[in-house]
């Protein structure tokens, strides 16, 4: 990445956090100008040397900046962008780390029109339960997959997830969003609807007969609504078919359950053992 | 527990292993006959010290047994009743440790009916993806439930399993199917599902795309299919009622999808992360 870079980060939670500190460690000698909206998290990131300078106004991180990276929820991101774009430096790059695309890229495309800068799309493919600054980890992008969307300014962008030691692909947002529908954004909802369902309304009465295979089956069902509400709400088609996917895999189960060949239904469940352990050795993070 | 019983367990897999480690390390003087079909296994037994004698026959593991515990997939515990049930002492007590009741005792009663040893039906809920003797772990029974089905004989077994640190609690063996059903085989058939669902038929597509979400909402799914193909063949109908039940859960979640209301979309999410965060809380192990 051009060292001569200045970058802001507009969140400073987990996302941002390990995006600053990643930079930070890897010895990136740009400045990073930070965005927080309360206080004790932007008194935390200076304290910490997560940021160089930090501000209350988001206009006013990004004044000096030749990239800008909005590390929030996805309609907060078009919140924050409506406040900086009449600061941006011309040529100055922003990008976002949301889990949906195809939304959020329609909605910016108005807002830069007029604008000297550009917007590209991008999204990290890692996290974690945890949130807020406390979460931050400098190698949370190591090794990972992040997409960006095609677009002008996207070799900066893929150049700065790089920088943190990202694999970067470069797919359209209607792909990207069809495939994380399946592969985060299904289980997701798999995992919140197996909670509701287990407890069936009354938590008490199921709670001393759950194992660990429900506690980690529904692990993610635990995690930001926040966060989840706008990723769901932006990909409901993509949601949806893959959720029609699905229940056409419980049909199956269910008609081999009826007709009761204990073959079938050891076929069944070895294949789903294979289908997942596949996928665990295909992924050069997973299957550590 | 009575000191002067003598115990076999026949199986010395994850299950039968833990119980004679738990029991010799706390202090359990009386003589632990261990049966297993593999030589390997037998030496293996021998050499740690985990039984004080061994037996290629399970007939003759059971002579000088009063507690006698089957450690093996639900039809093998079958197999291996036909084979024990003229040797054994009068007075005699076998238990299990199947996943599933209703079927196995039904199946057991005309076994038992001319005997003068008594079958009583466990399920310590306890256990771990990994299998085999080498699995064995003398706490995997300590804090966690075991159900024991009431009948004459089950004070004994009961002692039995609060020997190995159990809290015993006494159910039918139609509510312990019930149950489990939600618990249990519900989260490893929908985690089954989710791994068939995301893979469709392609892995290799989809596995750089997979997080931490996925790998462990599916965890369970790479289980032993020997085991939990008797579970689902003997627990059916309890399970394709809880497939039902999870079935409204995600025809709700659709019907929130195409309505579009944000708020509908917090809410679902929210009452999930409560389930699952209630059940934990109320779960003496799980909430560690």
């Amino acid at each position: 990445m051009d060292e001569q870079n200045n970058i802001a980060i507009l969140g400073l939670g987990l996302m941002g956090a390990s995006l600053s500190l990643g930079l930070k460690q890897r010895g990136f000698s740009g400045c990073i100008f930070g965005y927080a909206r309360r206080k004790e998290t932007r008194t935390q990131a200076l304290e910490a040397g997560m940021v160089d300078e930090v501000f209350s106004d988001p206009a006013e991180a990004v004044r000096e900046a030749d990239i800008v990276v909005i590390c929030v929820p996805i309609w907060t991101i078009v919140q924050l962008a409506e406040q900086i774009v009449p600061a941006l430096k011309p040529g100055a790059v922003v990008t976002d780390v949301g889990s949906t695309k195809s939304e959020l890229l329609k909605t910016m495309a108005p807002l830069f029109k007029e604008s000297n800068a550009r917007f590209v799309g991008s999204h990290p493919i890692a996290g974690s339960e945890k949130t807020g600054i406390e979460a931050g980890n400098p190698d949370l992008y190591q090794d990972r997959l992040t997409v960006v969307c095609p677009s002008e300014g996207a070799p900066k962008i893929s150049n700065l997830w790089k920088a943190v030691g990202s694999e970067v692909v470069e797919m359209s947002p209607e792909q990207h969003d069809a495939m994380l529908a399946s592969t985060s954004h299904l289980p997701h909802m798999v995992a919140a609807a197996l909670a509701r369902s287990v407890a069936n309304g009354d938590p008490r009465k199921k709670a001393g007969f759950c194992g660990t295979g429900f506690k980690d089956t529904t692990r993610v069902a635990s995690g930001s609504a926040d966060m989840w509400v706008d990723i769901i709400d932006t990909n409901r088609t993509a949601l949806e078919a893959e959720l029609g996917r699905f229940h056409e895999e419980l049909q199956g189960l269910i008609q081999i359950l009826h007709d009761g060949n204990q073959d079938d239904i050891r076929k069944w469940l070895e294949d789903a053992a294979t289908d997942r352990n596949q996928i665990l050795k295909l992924n050069r993070v997973l299957k550590r």
